[in-house]
């Protein structure tokens, strides 16, 4: 038996989320068939994170088991074919050990969220971002921001369908900054809670656009109250960066 | 009677190109629908450039005339209204002058050619960016690149149904760059030949894989002949990036 461990990218637009689900297609049944079609094995592939519908990854790392022996250069370019024509591209696979867990063994997880904020609706970026007309100010967002940062209870920031054992975890690291007419929210932690990146970058947009002083993220956060939070935000904006390991 | 500047961004994919055709939806005729719908007119809607079908725009220049008086800035949300759900927005509107023609008055325009230099399928990218497996070599490439800018007969990069003319243009400038695995190709010119840009892209990519010597550039640029130049690099990838006037 090898492992490999995947860097997988895809446009989360056409898939019900990462996760298998009776619903409709997912990510994790694409590569799973892709994987059945080069190999005849029934597996399961694991990732470091099981985005929602519509969130995006640049680079989810994710593993699996397989039987028969195979180069991880034969797996790659067996996978991109099988997928095809799914928006679902494998960048690199590699052999390691069974130790490895693309879950478990992730000491963090990044994410990048991306809100175009102007007036006009997005044509390029449609499905890719979340168009805000009012402008933002990043300064702001960014006192707000530090806030959240450390240790604490983001029951305010957690979807009721969340399954983590506590509502509380560590943010390692939150912050906003303007690229032309984009604002591009970016944070990392160990975990994160259930839309708990979507529910902070919505009510960060809460204080970029004036309504909400910055000081209001700390109340909403000592708040623990989920009705506290600011609108969700759309799937569309959200990308899964990268998870780090060891 | 008013005349109204319009920038606009649009994503190609789904369109025959700019210009109006009898084989499917163009983006002029999308923004002449949706001028009709909101003031009763029918106009003909100019641009700064004629995008082949595929070809995206970040800033196209556009202009049209109303007889009903109307603030710009009711006639750039009245556009984007009425182009929902076409991929083109309105960035922005103003009242110009009749002296002012968007492909007339333009000194120059540039490009972005955007290539995706990896193994690997796109995904995220798809559509939007041309993907190249062999690993592109960024310095051969601007060599190759200088022997094309100034004014040169550019035959060798004309698609045969090429309209202009005189196969004799000034191109201003030509140059690659790296970003990440991202290798993005700019360009300037007062005007171009049709397909000018894939096909110098295409010749261009010869060289970055180290097929052809960045010399060869010249000489198929010296021989006028279609039959010398690179596979002309698909639309996909090329970005209407901005005119300049004035």
């Amino acid at each position: 038996m090898a492992r490999f461990k995947l860097i997988v990218e895809y446009d989360g637009g056409p898939f019900v989320g990462w996760q298998r689900q009776d619903n409709g297609i997912s990510v994790q049944g694409c590569l799973e068939n892709a994987i059945f079609n080069f190999s005849g094995e029934r597996v399961t592939c694991f990732s470091a994170g099981r985005t929602d519908s519509g969130v995006h990854a640049v680079a989810m790392p994710a593993h699996f088991d397989l039987e028969k022996p195979m180069s991880a250069f034969r797996v790659r370019e067996a996978l991109n074919f099988h997928l095809k024509p799914r928006p679902v591209a494998v960048l690199s696979a590699e052999e390691v050990g069974e130790e490895f867990h693309s879950r478990f063994s992730a000491r963090s997880r990044s994410y990048l969220y991306r809100i175009v904020n102007r007036r006009a609706p997005l044509a390029l970026g449609a499905g890719r971002a979340w168009r805000v007309a009012s402008p933002l100010d990043v300064d702001a967002m960014n006192d707000g921001a530090r806030f959240l940062v450390g240790n604490h209870d983001f029951t305010t920031f957690r979807a009721a369908q969340c399954q983590a054992a506590t509502p509380v975890k560590t943010l390692s690291a939150l912050s906003v900054r303007r690229q032309g007419d984009e604002v591009l929210v970016e944070t990392t932690a160990p975990s994160f809670l259930h839309h708990q990146v979507r529910s902070m970058t919505g009510s960060l947009v809460e204080v970029g656009a004036g309504r909400w002083a910055p000081e209001k993220m700390q109340a909403i956060l000592k708040a623990r109250d989920r009705s506290a939070c600011g609108r969700v935000a759309p799937p569309d904006g959200l990308y899964f960066q990268r998870a780090d390991y060891g």
